[in-house]
């Protein structure tokens, strides 16, 4: 427990919630990492797609970043007015479910959740791959710092929501300022110089021209800007995390994410066409990412590219830090609607959701474990599950805002349909261009994950109809129980036993089953002077001693035939079976003794039936008496 | 259990016992296939240390074959003497124990169970190798080939003694009966040509000589060569298995496979001789085994030559049989004598040591895995342990002698003498030869087995010592006991529960803990109605609610603080924890219930104490209730 302590913390009473509420300070660190990490690859998508076009290409990427920021503010406009109108949290989801139906919820939160693991996966290797392609020694290593990150990111998240904003407001504010830094300096350069300024450092030749421009490439790489906004729901799915006011200080995190997003990738661009800067091929000698050129040729090769580049680095690692904020969130609500086990709903050590913390944790180091640590073919995967999110929550508001009527109502509808019209449109954009890709494993995966949501509620509904109960207690036997005790030998704890199984009711059978072990003591001949003799003496009915012979060796099945044949004898009464039960000092001393009574209870378990109950009397090695007095 | 039933044939009862007894035919096929098999690998290990005397190794053959064919009639002669004075098996244990002490015994068995696992992963991983030597396309897969085969042995053995006697026979006999052909065939043509003849084959002519012959190099060409004595105290372990007249069957038995094992070592030894066969280097190109030379040299490479390879390769691999019939006889003894838990002294369904057999599996699996299936580096690792053994069997028998005095100990005492003296010898000449190719590591493990079964003895002791009573039954509380039910809410569950706590005691504490979860019911105002109302009526005392609050979400501390804080107000009375236990229809839905009993069980169980009991009532549902009436 000390070891935990020192791992997590300190345990928090649940009154202790408000010391773990955040602002929209620490808000932006927890639940913007992942929108502004959009920052670093979405322009660079675009740009890549636009290779073959050569320098021509650079004309285009204004334009494009353009329309992403346009849809982006309906997204951001839309997900504001979502968190005035379900302040509990719970994003898409919530939205869906209560405009569209529980079916179309259910159908947003799998495109969520799968998202959000995708994006842990996807975030942390990203972080990895820039930091090997800066240190080149470290490749070899690329997995196990993956796995060192999100074993890092659980490690905090499970620390609680403070700590974690905590830990992650240096990084991200690194980011930013670093960032608008090289923007701010290069807009001034580039007005300094009319619009041509010159780059601090070569910038590498555009590649020849191969293709002329088509409607089909600027859509491809339309949507692959798209990935730029992936992480804006964050915020509408986690308001609960935010001290009030509450929804006024989750609207102002929300818009300062944004606002940031905004200048950066509109920076981005227009720096990009200003000095003229084209992708390099991914993977090709001489890969640079988009933003190292971008920062090199404003401000040369010295310590604030690098300051820029490290922290550029940092943020993309921890980008998923914004699906361990909500993940455990969205699970625990749909546990709250029976989707996912009960456990999801319940505030571990730290106030945080732990269960899903672990179990997002399990399934993102299975993904990098799987792709190595490598997993740039899952990120067109995970735009699908976000814009999916995004449509299902615009058409919900739209509904919303149909149903509320009223003043705000129809200036707000016009808006989200706006947005549900954009987002849906791009989702079809990205499934049908990114389809070979590894959008169809999307396709597949979230039906899947939809189904089992639908199973998992129809057995909880299944079990509770029938434990379910407001009858009061009917006691119809008043009947003491028979007791079987399992007898093997005359020791102490047989002794035990015997002496509970009297407690319990005056009808007690002994089993004993005789095997061919050679060592087995018969109990017939001492029976009367150890156990009836002073049972009686004692005003008890003397136990009765039932020896069974195993002719095949098995000790289980003659033990279990006496036990079903008793309970078919007596269809009236329940059925004690008492297992003494060595408890020995260690664990690895287990070996040494058979588990005998374990296998015996679990075959009860299975196939006793409702009136046997089986008992397990301990009995304690001396040598650990003290502890326990 | 139809599959087992098919896999290991059905379950023999204890009398038919004497229906799997052995007569000496197959005796020498599940008994000698380890002896025999040594004539394949002795020769040749002796030859290939002779290698750099060039064409001058060859006088040295002879003589050195003569000289282990010697210390083997030694042995051979106490072994039979053995059998006699043992019928009951252990063989090198068992003599040493009874002579030398327990210390003494434990260290043969220590050298024995080091052994026999050892020869399990030399002897498939030669036979695969000499395998994959003759069809190289089946290289790739050697460890899948020794796993293979180790499955087979496995089956095999666990059906019973009968049926691998029978299995074996033909691999046997074959081997025999072929490699006999050969010599036979060449011993006639050298007679024939007067000591000259011609090979039928031309010979790979013989290395250049690079070394003088030297006593160093003469001990250790010895000591390789004694690996052809392993597997000679198999029968000697392993009396119980032959038929009646027991003692006489095994003599003849270990008569068979000496007298064989001696025909096929000195039979090669005069034609590698005769014929001027040397070793070829092993891992070179062109590597040949004596076996194969020999046998080209005699009958060409023609439909006879292959079928004598072929009965070699099968022997070899099947050779790890005598392991799988020896090491769980020798373990069941030693869990007799309480170093191994007692499950090894219990025949499984055929009548054999199950455990024993599948613990050597296990143990030499994990061996073969570990070495990718190649062991050649472990050979010189058995060789130590067969000699320690014999050693320490040979003294045991001259003490023996000695205490039963009279005229024939008087001529065998001599014998053993002999016998001791020449196989310590040896030990010492192994073991220092061999000591930086491994046999070090034999010098480590068999003390780390000795020590670990004194362990294994203590523990056993220790809660012997704890347990074991005489002494009546003593019922000192006359008072039912005291009873907690973990009840969380009302249902069937927990009304079973309750039911069940009313049948063992009036004294019934139903216990509630509230924790953050919003859907949790209260209890405290239906408890008059649901519970204490109904048990009134019938006449009982009514259970009392306690509802804990829990404000840190722990759910098993405060129940468990609760149950000991009840066991220490009431020193005198026992108590008896009710956990309902919801039994779900399949193993996968296990994952959709919180598994709180079974935590609470095993945290009551650790920290509970000795008056603190146990009880599971399991609830069923319905689904299932049809199969289990």
């Amino acid at each position: 427990m000390a070891g935990l302590d020192w791992l997590l913390g300190r345990r928090l009473a649940s009154d202790e919630a408000e010391l773990e509420q955040i602002g929209p300070r620490s808000g932006v660190a927890i639940l913007g990492l992942d929108a502004l990490a959009s920052a670093a690859y979405g322009p660079e998508a675009a740009l890549t797609l636009l290779l073959p076009l050569g320098v021509a290409g650079v004309a285009h990427v204004l334009p494009l970043l353009g329309l992403i920021v346009a849809l982006l503010t309906l997204v951001y406009v839309s997900y504001r007015q979502t968190i005035t109108a379900y302040p509990g949290g719970g994003g898409s989801y919530m939205v869906a479910r209560e405009n569209l139906g529980p079916r179309a919820g259910l159908l947003a939160a799998a495109a969520l959740v799968l998202d959000y693991i995708l994006n842990v996966a996807v975030g942390i290797s990203a972080g990895v791959g820039a930091l090997v392609s800066m240190v080149p020694s470290l490749l070899p290593h690329t997995l196990a710092l993956c796995l060192a990150i999100l074993a890092l990111l659980t490690v905090v998240n499970l620390r609680g929501v403070r700590e974690s904003g905590l830990a992650f407001l240096l990084p991200t504010y690194a980011f930013v300022a670093t960032l608008l830094g090289v923007l701010g300096i290069g807009i001034v350069k580039s007005l300094l110089s009319s619009g041509h300024p010159v780059p601090a450092v070569p910038i590498p030749p555009a590649p020849v021209s191969v293709a002329a421009v088509s409607a089909w490439l600027l859509v491809r790489a339309f949507a692959s800007g798209c990935t730029a906004m992936t992480g804006v729901e964050a915020v509408s799915n986690g308001v609960p995390i935010f001290k009030p006011p509450t929804v006024v200080n989750a609207q102002r995190t929300l818009t300062a994410i944004i606002a940031i997003l905004v200048v950066l990738l509109l920076g981005i661009g227009y720096l990009a066409r200003t000095y003229g800067i084209v992708a390099t091929e991914p993977g090709a000698p001489g890969y640079q990412s988009v933003l190292s050129l971008v920062t090199a040729a404003v401000v040369g090769r010295g310590p604030f590219y690098y300051a820029t580049l490290w922290s550029v680095v940092t943020v993309l690692a921890l980008s998923a830090n914004t699906s361990f904020a909500d993940f455990p969130r969205l699970c625990r609500i749909l546990a709250e609607d029976r989707y996912l086990p009960d456990s999801f709903a319940t505030r571990g050590r730290r106030l945080v959701y732990s269960q899903g913390i672990i179990v997002l944790a399990i399934l993102s180091g299975g993904i990098l474990i799987a792709f190595g640590g490598v997993t740039d073919r899952l990120i067109p995967l995970f735009a699908v599950g976000a814009f999916l999110a995004f449509t299902l929550s615009q058409t919900g508001m739209v509904v919303h805002w149909r149903r509320l009527g009223g003043r705000h109502a129809r200036h707000a509808l016009p808006l989200n349909l706006a947005g549900a019209i954009g987002t849906s449109a791009t989702t079809i954009i990205v499934v049908v261009s990114k389809f070979a890709e590894g959008a169809w494993l999307t396709v597949a995966v979230i039906p899947a994950l939809f189904y089992g949501f639908v199973k998992i509620q129809r057995h909880y509904e299944r079990i509770g109809a029938q434990v379910r109960s407001d009858v009061p207690l009917c006691i119809a036997t008043a009947q003491p129980p028979i007791v079987v005790v399992a007898a093997q030998s005359w020791n102490k704890l047989t002794e035990r036993g015997i002496r509970f199984a009297l407690q319990l009711s005056g009808e007690v059978h002994a089993v004993q089953i005789k095997s061919e072990s050679a060592k087995m003591q018969d109990l017939t001949a001492q029976w009367e002077r150890l156990v009836a003799e002073p049972a009686r003496a004692a005003g008890l009915r003397a136990p009765q001693l039932i020896v069974l012979t195993s002719h095949y060796r098995q000790l289980f099945q003659p033990f279990l035939d006496y036990v079903l044949d008793l309970r078919d004898r007596y269809p009236n009464r329940d059925l004690v079976v008492v297992i003494p039960d060595l408890v020995v000092d260690h664990w690895y001393q287990r070996f040494l003794h058979n588990n005998r009574g374990a296998i015996l209870r679990g075959l009860l378990r299975l196939r006793g039936g409702p009136r046997v109950a089986v008992v397990n009397t301990p009995f304690y090695l001396s040598g650990d008496a003290v502890t326990r007095r």
